[in-house]
């Protein structure tokens, strides 16, 4: 591995996988070569890349064949014809998107993919997932913000005193964490709830009331993530949960289970309960999405109600989303450098490796 | 006067000049007649008019006919015909859209703009003006951050920190030190900047930095308004501007001037000087713009920066805004119907007085 190569990203997104601090960090190591324009939408210039020692090259074809590493946060191999053995690295989603792993099936391809990174504490900085997490909870309160008919703090004018919004969070991972220190700065009053008990300290000391549902599964022991709830929980949390979104002015959900659906919380009847002009915003729209009536990267109206379904929502400050994502990526790499010829199985490697010389190999992916 | 009309907006405002609990206020004294769907968009719905005591009314003409007194905030006659003496009462912005006011110039018509409302303190319940600034400017607020591709406050995360984004807003009046005020709660990096020097103390009081530009003009006399500047001044006033938005990561600028121009703050060559990513909002959009890239109501990107010139953004929180406003209208009426008969010539009917049956009147209007 003497080369790391840095793609453009589709036109969707508007992020860039390395930012010139992270080919300045890389450099000592390997050649970095980057696309042309990669980091423009997300505010780097191919000139701070020159600075930083990288090396430009015109087109995603050039990266392709000059590249040892082909690093893309979400931009994946299509079939083009490789010169020599090639490992590509990003963020590609392989539990809930399975069929892109197929393209990585041949001879001579490695894949990575940063969504299976262990949640240990040596992998943290390299943490892709926490990053998006972290952006899509602040800038789910924004957008909210900005659509409701309500303002969010108190404010007092000469006109009249503007009660506080109501926000309820539902969901206190990362992006519901960040959703809620958001929304409290901005002088929302917050209310938020998650299936794990063990939220609570978090959600308090953020400043948010935690919401109690009798009977909750304390599910830490699952790898921090959340894990599926029994029936008639969801049914006791469901009943909480009308009555709650039934105040609320902003409703922000934010629970996704690895590799599976996201759970229904908010049922078609919650929204009909809901005041006019609220807004709720699904951070699980991806994955089928937190609400009965989500539709991806849609706009939906329901009496009076507006339910947005933001997929890629941290794309929208992509200079801060790339910043984050360099950090992690570099990271990676700079761990891949130390270890890929020594310690070729150590517990990130392993972890997060999907496709090893054209053959799948990752545990999780093929669910062992 | 013995009834009130409230009519429903037109499509693109979505906001209502009284709320139900204007309609309860006002009822003692006088019938109220609301439009059906008057209040919809705002989150207002027909069921809390009648509550609070109004009679709804089937369509606009039956407004016109029915009521004395006729109230849209920015609903404007038609030259619909009218049965016997009318009065007008909205917020028409006559002194910069002169035109509006000829409808009016009819037999019978009496018409109050409440942009002319004197800056005292018995008229400060009646400020609308001060009530769209102040919803302006924290929404103002929100969409720079929203649009931005840089997050606002410091996060944290196990990615590394980003830094707090570093707003500029340009004019410390209502809407400046709501956006001020704004910026602040969401973690920004705060600088000002006001012609009037004694706005140094509001701004500093909310945390923020004020700008200083050496010679300005004290121009608190002139009634609470910005007013010109000399060339001279202006050119210096430039030169640190221009020093301070190349380092900012978003601009937000609200100087107006009331019957005249917004004055020019930010010139193309600025706009050159920011960074990419950059975003400025400019709120004098609808005259003329404190930016010489806005168009109204339209996106305009510039060498990646992005300049928003909206011109009704206080729609957006249509019903915290139409809540002020209804406050504003209510007190108005109120005085109007204390004193329209004994005492039809007090500074605040005087002021904003336009139309007197048929014959224009305003000093200010006419330039008196």
């Amino acid at each position: 591995m003497r080369s790391i190569g840095v793609l453009k990203e589709g036109e969707r997104r508007r992020l860039v996988a390395l930012a010139p601090a992270g080919v300045a960090r890389l450099r000592p190591q390997v050649k970095v070569l980057v696309q042309k324009g990669a980091g423009r939408a997300a505010g780097f210039t191919d000139e701070a890349y020159l600075e930083a020692g990288a090396e430009l090259v015109d087109g995603r074809a050039d990266v392709m064949q000059q590249a040892d590493v082909i690093l893309g946060h979400d931009s994946h191999y299509r079939g083009e014809k490789l010169d020599g053995p090639k490992t590509f690295l990003g963020f590609f989603n392989v539990l809930n998107d399975r069929a892109v792993v197929d393209a990585y099936a041949h001879n001579g391809i490695s894949l990575y993919s940063l969504d299976l990174i262990p949640r240990t504490t040596l992998a943290q900085a390299m943490d892709v997932l926490s990053s998006v997490a972290s952006i899509s909870g602040y800038q789910a309160v924004l957008l909210a913000a900005e659509r409701s008919l309500a303002t969010v703090p108190m404010i007092t004018s000469a006109g009249g005193t503007l009660r506080p919004a109501r926000f309820l969070v539902m969901g206190a991972g990362v992006a519901g964490l960040q959703a809620i220190a958001t929304a409290k700065r901005l002088g929302a009053v917050v209310r938020a709830y998650d299936v794990r008990a063990a939220s609570r300290t978090e959600v308090e000391s953020l400043g948010a009331t935690f919401i109690e549902v009798n009977g909750a599964i304390d599910t830490r022991s699952a790898g921090g993530y959340a894990v599926e709830q029994a029936p008639e929980q969801l049914e006791r949390i469901r009943e909480v949960i009308h009555s709650e979104a039934a105040q609320a002015d902003v409703v922000i959900t934010t629970a996704k289970i690895p590799g599976k659906s996201a759970p229904l919380l908010i049922t078609e009847e919650m929204v009909l309960a809901m005041k006019p002009g609220a807004v709720i915003v699904d951070l699980a729209a991806g994955t089928g999405g937190n609400c009965a009536l989500t539709e991806p990267d849609a706009t939906v109206m329901r009496n009076e109600v507006t339910i947005l379904g933001p997929t890629a929502i941290e794309c929208s400050c992509a200079h801060s989303t790339s910043f984050l994502l360099s950090n992690n990526y570099t990271a990676f790499i700079e761990h891949l450098l130390k270890n890929h010829a020594e310690r070729p199985n150590d517990e990130i490697l392993r972890g997060t490796r999907v496709v090893e010389n054209g053959v799948v190999v990752n545990a999780r992916y093929l669910g062992n």
